[in-house]
């Protein structure tokens, strides 16, 4: 069965079309919408993917609006795939809390209810949206992945699950060790149960320790985010990282903080970083 | 008597800040809002201001977080100011339509109830936010202006009416002959009366006819946008200003819109027209 995508909206731009899509999802059992940036055509090849992952309260949108990565998208010939960061609508269990349930899928498997009927994130992820992707767009078969926050944690998760997947890996302010912190520890608990064991296969930094594939991965983190302390702790990573000699760039960015501004100001480096790897 | 500002949010970007203030307006009889961009330092010359003016049911956000502008100011050294498009609040008249009232000031002095004691847009800003701008930053005296939409009347009409003021001018989509269009019929009508005669001194249209002292404008127009043909009509001061030999570049970009996304695609190449004069 091809699932039917629906164009929400098109704005040309750079050169290139910025599209929202509305899909309903057999993983997810709900609506969703994501939104891509096509670059203009260069040459005759397919371009490569690169995916973003955004962070907690956010949607599709945050990255396309704000963040202004289709400039350096459209000048190396980039696709970027934004997709949600959860299941919605009325039909899809929710929280009060900002951290939990709507917009906080944590980009997992979900085993407890009432999450597990739709919080899949990572089998979306991993296994329809790429199809629907590949099926419906002129790409090549080549895919980075980057994200924000939870959305950092999103991306070096699945990278480091998947590494014959990605040719690289990025995060701005990711949470890299959700196990031990309080963001981690709440939605591990609602979608996966108290047992941490069952945890360890969704942190980066135990992933890390058993990681057999290396991917060239950068992590930007400003020194003024609110977060970092208790939330992000980016140097966990960067430990494990030294321990086991993986390929991973930590650069603290002195002054910033976790918003927008912040990932505006460097994704043109991040662009530039996956398409040393996507475009070789 | 000094104006207090009062910081709402600092952000570092570009290594430059991006900062939101609050401050009393006494020309506006009411609380305002703008955002400024600083770029970080260039040697010991103070930057030249360039201000962008928002459109219809915009406020100082929008171009803040949208443009993706502080990228070519931070390297160029210019300083953005993002003043609201209307006075604010429960003291000040509004109205249901997204054309009228807050969010619609249309950058003009209203003399007509209930609008008059409140909505001197103009004022504000070429009397009363300069000098508070000069006062509290670090800025040369040099200045250029652009606009998008009714920002981009704003744009032209301060321009065409101060052009000692101002090196240069721009405009993505605006409204240049307001007098003649529906949304400036409309508004006209209520901040200034049903006399036309009095809407003359704000149409740059007509302001250009009798201009004696040209300055550089760019204008840049998607032939995809929804109010092309109806609101905005670039033609009318193209061939006023190929009447008068006025220094006028107008540029028609296929495909794109009236949105953000088109504003983003341009804005390098505002920036760097205005340099080319704040900077020289």
């Amino acid at each position: 069965m091809v699932s039917t995508l629906e164009l929400l909206e098109e704005h040309r731009m750079f050169g290139g079309w910025q599209q929202r899509y509305r899909h309903q999802s057999a993983t997810l059992n709900c609506s969703m919408t994501f939104s891509i940036f096509l670059p203009g055509p260069k040459g005759d090849t397919a371009p490569p993917v690169l995916w973003f992952l955004a962070g907690l309260t956010c949607s599709d949108e945050n990255f396309s609006t704000k963040a202004g990565a289709q400039r350096a998208a459209a000048e190396l010939g980039l696709v970027l795939v934004m997709p949600d960061t959860s299941p919605r609508g009325e039909v899809v269990p929710n929280d009060e809390a900002y951290d939990l349930g709507q917009g906080a899928g944590f980009y997992l498997n979900a085993t407890q209810a009432p999450w597990d009927a739709h919080f899949r994130m990572y089998d979306y992820l991993t296994e329809e949206l790429p199809v629907l992707i590949a099926g419906n767009f002129n790409v090549s078969d080549k895919q980075a992945i980057m994200g924000h926050s939870m959305g950092g944690h999103g991306a070096l998760m699945l990278a480091l699950r998947n590494p014959q997947r990605y040719v690289s890996a990025s995060a701005f302010a990711p949470i890299v060790n959700p196990t031990q912190v309080p963001w981690g520890e709440k939605a591990f608990t609602a979608y996966l149960g108290e047992d941490r064991a069952l945890w360890e296969a969704w942190d980066s930094c135990l992933l890390m320790q058993q990681a057999t594939h290396p991917l060239p991965m950068l992590l930007d983190q400003g020194d003024s985010d609110q977060f970092l302390a208790d939330q992000l702790r980016p140097e966990r990573l960067e430990a494990v990282a030294s321990e086991k000699n993986y390929p991973l760039t930590v650069r603290i960015q002195p002054g910033y903080d976790h918003s927008y501004y912040f990932i505006a100001s460097f994704v043109e480096d991040h662009l530039r970083f996956h398409a040393r790897y996507l475009l070789a």
